[in-house]
């Protein structure tokens, strides 16, 4: 099959090359009768544009990347989809990066984005990330970036995030109130500032209880099923007493669920249980469980207008636009129905 | 910040800007002593090859992309998570494409690649699709492409499939040596041949065991959860002597259980059901299901394993290439233990 490139469609036109690459591009300076005519002929022969060679022109490569964690947690998969709403709307491809909560595969995926290969990332860190250095190298190239869920401090842009800190404190008081009065608390990304938040207001609603903070009862979890599964073993039979768990992270549950049952606690009987989660099993789990809720579509949709603003008005983003948007408490069995 | 580019470590390092390319390039005309000088500069001035230019010439863009239907299927995920261990260990990246089940959108997204964006591609075609021609296209391209699950006919490559008629006979005499005798089949993508080999091995173990087949009992789903809701109980008012349900996607399990519950018909007593399913919540499901596991994580490394076979040797990738992987059948209290 011959190559149909810009060269071909001139000489079938008897156009120069620069009009039809203009006419493709939509420029000002070409008739639309020109154009009209170029296009149908890129149609018909099928023609596609070397994406290098044009985006070295346009300098857009009509990509945005959204660099995550995982995709097996049901938030991302929703923030996904609204992100793609938004891109589609615009014509934009959204291209879908994992770092499998490795600081170092996070590194290298944004070194790749410093060479101008995408128009713009939206972004969640992952659960091992300490260092911001990457984060700001990409923005020294004027790459625009806006984090979402998992963000790290001083890293001037905009974020787009859930109110951890009070949708933690309502896990917890809700849990109080049913009352629970030795309540693990199962922390995933404690070094992130959205792990810190959820950590602080559940030891708010402690405090505003008149419960103690017991330190001990603050497991790190990790991203290892099996690993989870005997760190809530271990503190479960350390803490007899224990009435209450509250999970900070969907992946949480099959480890509590199965570590409640091998140690024939009874949810919600024995031990009433609380998670952050998005997924749509939880209805039919045994029990149902209760969850915090996040809007993950939504703040998939709002950190997408952020990207699409920047770009739009090529500027940079602004920490200002940051958004907030709150999580809700949908109660089931797991906590007493 | 000055820009860092080969033409200014060509000057720091006194050489000229081609013997820098090809020393980044790791080329067998460049001696190792001068390849070290340069990575060093390199990774000392942070310097980052410009992805366009570098592409067109060494023609390997390092990327390949993964063009899937959705990511909230755990099979997916998992599939994903196969594709990435095989990817890293090259060096290379991989894009994720979604297609939301939409014929169109994948059109869309293949037409990007014709350019030579990527250096191969790992699909999984949408449920709606029904045209081959975006596939032959990028065939006709050179583009190496792998089918991995859900593959189209005549279409001249490797696929990556499991053994979907075995497996769903294998389902329905399950249930049918429980007692089942009025088995509901939800069908998912019915049009690809995946869903015909699904659909045919449970017709072929009523055949085997001497009941009848009953086309109203087949049900053809949709990407829409209460739509599926609403179908999964008009099949079961309709046949209130249902006493099997097997369904053949992740996804169909919430509009089940939820339909089962809402009609009073308890799961396994009143009706056993039986699921395509990868998902690690089937263990704490109300209860907890039966499931037929597909190899997702070990067919994403098949895949992967092909297309960098062809890569290395240049050559198409061969149909003869393609493999069969089993599922295995994991029995819950949901056919009644």
């Amino acid at each position: 099959m011959e190559k149909v490139n810009l060269k071909r469609l001139a000489e079938e036109l008897n156009l120069s090359t620069s009009t039809v690459s203009r006419a493709l591009q939509d420029s000002y300076q070409i008739g639309d009768e020109t154009k009209s005519r170029v296009l149908q002929l890129a149609r018909k022969l099928n023609y596609v544009p070397n994406p290098h060679a044009s985006s070295l022109g346009s300098r857009r490569s009509k990509m945005i990347s959204v660099v995550i964690p995982e995709v097996t947690d049901s938030y991302f998969a929703q923030a996904i989809n609204g992100i793609e709403a938004v891109a589609q709307e615009r014509g934009y491809h959204v291209l879908i990066y994992l770092t499998h909560e490795r600081q170092q595969q996070e590194q290298a995926i944004l070194k790749e984005f410093q060479g101008g290969r995408v128009d713009g990332v939206i972004m969640s860190v992952s659960a091992e990330t300490t260092s911001a250095t990457h984060l700001q190298e990409l923005l020294t190239q004027r790459v625009p970036l806006i984090l979402f869920d998992r963000a790290l401090e001083h890293v001037q842009t905009a974020t787009v995030l859930t109110d951890d800190f009070a949708s933690s404190a309502q896990a917890t008081w809700h849990l109080i109130k049913r009352g629970c009065s030795t309540i693990i608390f199962l922390s995933y990304f404690r070094n992130l500032s959205i792990g810190q938040a959820r950590l602080a207001g559940y030891r708010q609603a402690l405090q505003d209880s008149g419960l103690p903070f017991q330190p001990e009862l603050v497991v790190d979890c990790t991203h290892s099923d099996e690993h989870n599964f005997q760190l809530t073993l271990d503190v479960l039979q350390k803490h007899a007493h224990t009435d209450g768990i509250i999970c900070t992270a969907e992946g949480l549950t099959l480890s509590v669920y199965q570590a409640c049952h091998e140690l024939r606690r009874s949810i919600p009987a024995d031990i009433k249980v609380i998670c952050f989660s998005n997924s749509r099993s939880a209805a039919i789990l045994n029990p149902p469980l209760t969850t915090v809720v996040q809007p993950a579509f939504e703040t998939g949709q709002a950190a997408a207008n952020l990207l699409f603003k920047s770009l739009k008005n090529k500027s940079a983003v602004s920490a200002a636009d940051s958004q907030v948007l709150p999580s809700k408490l949908v109660v089931r069995q797991s906590t007493g129905g």
